[in-house]
């Protein structure tokens, strides 16, 4: 992964100075004028650099006690569903900071972090007409200079689902989270539940090293056939994007199902594999019936489980969810 | 680790208990009229939950804004090292915390996490008597609650030395000091310099996740016969604890050779074993002469390095190291 690693960072060096301009380098510099794609006023301010957000978060603090801060972690190119967080974040706090960094170390080496979609200007201009009060973009080197050798690994429910296929992924993310959580020092955290497994792993680091911050989970953001919406999604040419939405179509198939009273697991991944498999061009992963808390199998449904997913559509890895949910049964408490 | 872990918990349920009525489990209980150990006035409160914790040093921030924070992680039974790393503490902020914790997670199976020596009263008064102003002393369960699950690894720095005969050991150190971090929030946190793999650790993970917290090292406290203070020399009967001596004796012959021009590393780890070989009860585990940052064996003393040994001594296993300056160097960059 060190390895992989350099060399992603050599490879980005280029595509992250083309937007350094945009982007506050200095400790304490304050970057108010950057073009932060509004259209008038002063625009969202970009840290580049650790000790900067540091900088603007006790400024902040200082001047308004009490302050509740919240950190959206994204790798950028935003669609609704990131925006979807910043709103959240938005309504339930004083200052929203939203970074942006497309982390090397949660790709394996096989893996798309050369082709992951960019448009920083686009970012910016979103992010801020939501509301968000600072983005943190910082370069490769801010987050892992020379020499960085820590990691972070959650243990049971970073197995299974997307861990089998792609090995040290989910302690990639987790050691950035943890790295963002101490740079930021947020209240709140705004995770999509998408990214179910993430979201998962992300509470368990939290709890398990008294971060003391509150993880929310959103909802899933669709388009209008049901395809969550992802950055990969930019990957599918028009017939791959037209048989993506089976994914979502197989999962709707499960959750009606148990609420017509099927709880057999292995019935219900039966299902969803037919539906995928007659779309020849989604090349499914894994099909599991999970605890939505532990990501661990279960047999019956007869308790709200999540129905997950994981399929190749082209070049794209895609990945979607969906409670199941028997019936008189609800998953208020899966969902926070 | 799992499995010896939950048979540690079980084994110190008992001698944990022996002292709960010193502590406040309540999360907004006010605990000033405990037992301090002081002669007179207020005792230093102590906490047994994070919540606890959390919230007075939430209200000592509110109530001093900017007040300097300082952390001092110990596993108890106090000797000068420990007092001294508090009255550091002391004089650099204006909140000590001492946490006293036997982490179980740090210990092996085969090790002496059952023997491991602990007397809180006593702690307590010695750690009030320089000024210590607040303790928390959680039981295993607070800290490692069942489902608990997220270890930290750090890499290089992390080999080597003590780990090659303690796996894991850094590890569960790394892992609870994060956790004590994120609990405590300290602007400063104090280690002993006889623990310097421990000390390296530490730094190298505080820098790997930011978390923004000055990492203090401070001397070794000694013996009249040079012996390094250990809460495990109470293990040496009378005799092992004359033969222990040559420990520190042997790395003084080191520095002076060092001093008087000798570079060879290995000429000086011979010097070494040769005068812990003449200690019958000295049972040697390692000599290493290695970078003072990395812990990585340098072959050549032409800058400043640090000499250090491992050794069983009787039931004890001691540490203890020191630096070696060739002619007209100095170590003051590497004891910060």
């Amino acid at each position: 992964m060190s390895a992989n690693f350099s060399a992603s960072r050599r490879r980005f060096a280029g595509s992250f100075l083309d937007s350094f301009l945009l982007i506050d380098m200095n400790t304490n510099g304050a970057s108010e004028n950057l073009p932060g794609g509004k259209a008038s006023g002063a625009a969202t301010p970009v840290s580049g650099t650790v000790a900067d957000v540091r900088a603007r978060i006790g400024t902040l603090r200082r001047r308004q006690h009490g302050a509740r801060v919240s950190l959206v972690p994204t790798m950028g190119f935003f669609h609704e569903g990131h925006l979807n967080l910043m709103r959240a974040a938005r309504n339930e706090s004083d200052f929203v900071v939203v970074s942006i960094f497309v982390n090397p170390i949660q790709f394996a080496p096989t893996e798309d972090l050369a082709a992951y979609p960019r448009d920083l200007g686009r970012d910016l201009a979103m992010g801020s007409a939501v509301g968000v009060n600072l983005f943190f973009v910082p370069p490769d080197e801010e987050i892992y200079p020379q020499g960085f050798d820590t990691k972070i690994e959650v243990g049971r429910v970073a197995e299974g689902l997307c861990a089998e296929t792609r090995p040290g992924h989910f302690q990639g993310v987790a050691t950035v989270v943890a790295k963002l959580f101490n740079i930021v020092r947020p209240d709140k955290a705004y995770f999509g539940q998408k990214d179910a497994q993430q979201a998962a792993v992300i509470k368990q680091m939290t709890e398990d090293l008294n971060f003391g911050i509150e993880i929310r989970v959103c909802p899933t953001v669709r388009e209008a056939d049901g395809l969550a919406m992802s950055s990969r999604n930019t990957y599918l040419n028009s017939e791959e994007r037209s048989q993506a939405g089976v994914l979502y179509q197989s999962l709707s198939e499960a959750r009606t199902a148990v609420a017509a009273g099927e709880t057999s697991a292995s019935r219900l991944r039966r299902m969803i594999k037919k539906a995928i498999a007659a779309n020849y061009m989604v090349d499914l992963e894994y099909v599991r019936i999970v605890d939505p808390g532990t990501m661990e199998p279960v047999a019956a449904v007869d308790r709200p489980a999540l129905a997950a997913v994981a399929a190749k559509v082209g070049r794209a890895r895609l990945i979607d969810n969906e409670m199941l949910i028997p019936p008189g049964g609800t998953d208020a408490q899966d969902r926070s």
